[in-house]
């Protein structure tokens, strides 16, 4: 079994490179798009209530994959370009947030949730 | 051999119900969490020129990958709450784009990367 | 009486000017620095609802005009920098808007406000 | 002579009201909209060079103005929400800048740039 987080790496850099588009992926632009991308994935919500928010047609719930997906497609990139293995970076982050929130001091309090992250 | 992609979103789901976090995770929410952790790594590249956006010291470099892993840590909540599998939507997004962009019509072309995208 | 904003558009712009700092100031970074202002605007209202979006305490709501002002003072620096009258502009958009959006057919409707904006 | 600031404010919450959308306006909602309307802007620059970045036609800028005005229009519905006094929340942080960034320490250098902002 080959692992899943390799091949969609690999078949969106196959994408890029076949279109000759790694020349416009300096990580400066990347940031842009990821957070261009993050916004038309927030549009998704925009004029619901926080109430309503997983209220959605079919529709709806393909367009806000599609922008999931862009948002993963540029990481990918962006990670290819520095060299990041993005499984690890997660992992070490995980790491931090472990020790920077521990359990038994920011359990179930939203104040404490607002207040540390 | 398990998938990476099960492995850190195993961790990050774990991490997020030790904390019985998963209350404040509506996708209104964490759309705006991914929308501030993209402008947090768009901020490392601020005041900096496109052709110097990969002059970077480790301490960057590591600042980057925070934030990157941020972003991906919001994705996995989002996708584990509206039940979508990032991987297969990475995938039908190529797919989509391979039909939206064919190779021929935008090769290389700058003007045509920049109106097509 | 002078206008308020000829008033605070001289005042940034002097601020600007006296740090030597309009060198760093292209619209693409503008651009960007407006976005990060916004999303720490944005940042201020995470893990909240929408329902509860107006409770505020002073602090709140003094870090709130700040991050008001920071978008506001870079709007000023580009439009400087374009040549753009932002008066203009905004009596410009709401023209459009009118045309867009006529009284008859969208008023009070969240379907149609959705749908049309 | 009418303050331009105050008659553009008047003009944005006239087309508001005449079409009952304030209810749509929560502040966390309108936070939202000035993040979504600025990665609209922030799209007319992207993947061009930082060099290239006052390169545009008449097409170019006049969407930028639109985006612009977007941005200023919903800064205004938020101000207008909290009774937030736009100019003199500029006045206000210009003051906290200039003791922040004091002349002598922060002129002209890129690097104390930077660190600083």
């Amino acid at each position: 079994m080959e692992d899943k987080l390799s091949v969609i790496s690999k078949k969106v850099i196959q994408f890029r490179d076949a279109r000759d588009w790694e020349q416009f992926h300096d990580p400066k632009n990347l940031a842009e798009a990821i957070s261009i991308e993050s916004a038309e994935l927030l549009e998704k919500f925009l004029w619901t209530t926080t109430d309503k928010a997983y209220d959605m047609d079919n529709q709806k719930l393909e367009d806000i994959k599609e922008e999931i997906a862009d948002i993963m497609i540029f990481l990918i990139y962006l990670c290819d370009g520095l060299n990041i293995d993005l499984a690890q970076a997660v992992e070490s982050k995980i790491e931090i947030n472990e020790k920077k929130y521990p359990v038994e001091k920011v359990k179930g309090s939203s104040k404490k949730y607002k207040e540390f992250s």
